[in-house]
């Protein structure tokens, strides 16, 4: 879109302001220059490779446009670093493209800059450069975030062995629950939830918990990784079919929040959506049974639930028990497509 | 946009059969993991520093919707390419982000995919990761790119000096004499344009000729560089704000194709065009004058045309002298606010 001629004033673009007065004060990498050149530079530290990922958002297909601007942004970078976290990666910094509908208006801009800074220091991942555009469609948000490991040392998914057990992190289905919640409040009172139940499973929609926390002691114990962001069901087979394996998952063990247990005792059915709903923004890994001891001593220590959900085998296909049945499922996995 | 169960009868969602379909061909670099990760991963030679940067395009805004794909997807890896040319910067990678409208058929998705594998291939720039999105949106595309220098020696914006003589590649305002005439083609013949001519300034519009064969000649002589995509006069404009310093360019000095020349021949008033219409991806670069003689020797072997079209002098503002008189622009730059 063309400005007007009032826009340069002082000689400075609509977006070169937007950018001076909104973004400009969250890179403070000195390779980002301010903003004020065509690229970064990032000097990486010496024997480490890059870890870099990519995901973006468009609003009404992964948010709603009514969703509060400080949790849209810190969801779109908090993704990015789950996919980090799940690679065993130390954050470093990251860029960010987004396409502003012609109707946003700057207190939206400053509430997405203001929960943006919060996760920039609170996970050390500095804003290094970054493109804005105007869009006649839905406001979309693209981010790339770089994390480094020791040379060689990216965790996989495609390196998980047979006999390795299957743990996760946290709890699965509280998001794919919290957002049909968020888009129809009638289902908290249909699935018996309190308020506080229901406000909890919003939140891990509207805001996951990426597990870089426990990033370290993955490197030192996962055969693989990766990051629960599709459902735990397709996200596993994925895992699986790189790995050219098989696994069976013991659905008991699989660990529930007690809002997300309580829902489910109200209505039995949505265990499909728990395990196959996705946004949990959890980590779903293999390891040798041995090492499961040392693992969760440091998931304690990193403040970060660990359980053990079952086991790879040779073969390939992922089987769901439950009191011995396999569980099938209609969709197992979120696709855009 | 949810699958149907179709999609999954041998285990892959739609998203993942595209991915493995079209763009796995392209992720050939080890890092990539053949797209089948959560991240890739990257091996930084010792001594450099990555430059990175991201742009991206949205159809209605930055490309006509039926505008050949492959041409699309050219120029949205060439503006990034332009970045890194115009930083010193040697490719080394990029990962891709692309929301598709439910509308989007395969071909189309064939056709782009055919398009960025030739100028992967072309500019050793290989696909290294992505995300896929459907978008009830506009097509929109968004690129991140990677390249190397020597620690440090990324060429700045802000590090021109009084005195230095100003310089251009290429030739100016050939592409935003283009994209009108793609748009109305009636205007060829209103500026006496040949079939020929008018063909030539529609390619500079659809698909850029970015200047990396002179990356490494710049960081040898250039004291500030960056890449004209906004304009000649917004974007000299910012580097002298960032350098704190002023110009005076030499409008007759400034390289025009004859395409354009004939098109200014027939409507003088499209200088202001040429000068502000952006989308040229040339580089404008500052140097001593000293430097000028081997500059141009190394471009002559690049292969690069090579103009100076001013100078950097203390003070702020940058004027277009012709025939001693200061040209003024009712828009001087391109933005998208």
């Amino acid at each position: 879109m063309p400005s007007n001629q009032n826009e340069f004033r002082d000689g400075l673009s609509g977006e070169e302001r937007l950018i001076a007065r909104y973004f400009r004060p969250l890179a403070t990498a000195p390779g980002a220059f301010g903003l004020g050149d065509d690229a970064a530079a990032l000097t990486p530290p010496a024997g480490c490779d890059l870890v870099l990922t990519t995901d973006g958002v468009i609003a009404g297909v992964h948010f709603l446009p009514t969703d509060p601007p400080q949790s849209i942004a810190r969801k779109a970078l908090r993704m990015n670093l789950s996919d980090l976290a799940a690679k065993g990666a130390a954050p470093i910094g990251f860029l960010l493209s987004i396409a502003l509908p012609t109707s946003t208006q700057e207190p939206w801009i400053a509430a997405f800059v203001e929960g943006l800074g919060q996760d920039i220091g609170r996970y050390g991942c500095p804003l290094l450069g970054g493109d804005t555009d105007r869009t006649p469609g839905p406001l979309s948000i693209s981010i790339t975030a770089f994390g480094t490991v020791p040379h060689g040392a990216m965790v996989r998914r495609a390196t998980a062995k047979p006999g390795d057990i299957i743990a996760v992190t946290g709890s699965i289905g509280d998001a794919a629950l919290g957002v049909l919640i968020h888009r129809d409040a009638d289902l908290a009172k249909r699935w018996r939830l309190s308020s506080a139940a229901s406000e909890y499973l919003q939140q891990r929609y509207l805001l996951p918990q990426p597990r870089n926390a426990l990033a370290e002691a993955l490197r030192a114990h996962a055969s693989a990784a990766m990051d629960v962001s599709d459902g735990l069901a397709g996200d596993l087979a994925k895992l699986c079919r790189a790995s050219e394996l098989a696994a069976v998952v013991d659905v008991a063990a699989v660990p529930l929040s007690d809002a997300a247990r309580t829902a489910l005792s109200a209505d039995a059915k949505l265990i499909e959506r728990i395990l196959t709903g996705g946004d949990d923004y959890e980590i779903v890994l293999t390891l040798p049974e041995a090492k499961f001891g040392s693992l969760s001593a440091a998931a304690r220590t990193a403040g970060v639930p660990l359980a053990k959900i079952g086991q790879v085998t040779s073969g390939q296909g992922v089987r769901f028990l439950r009191e011995g049945k396999t569980l099938s499922f209609a969709q197992p996995s979120y696709s855009h497509f």
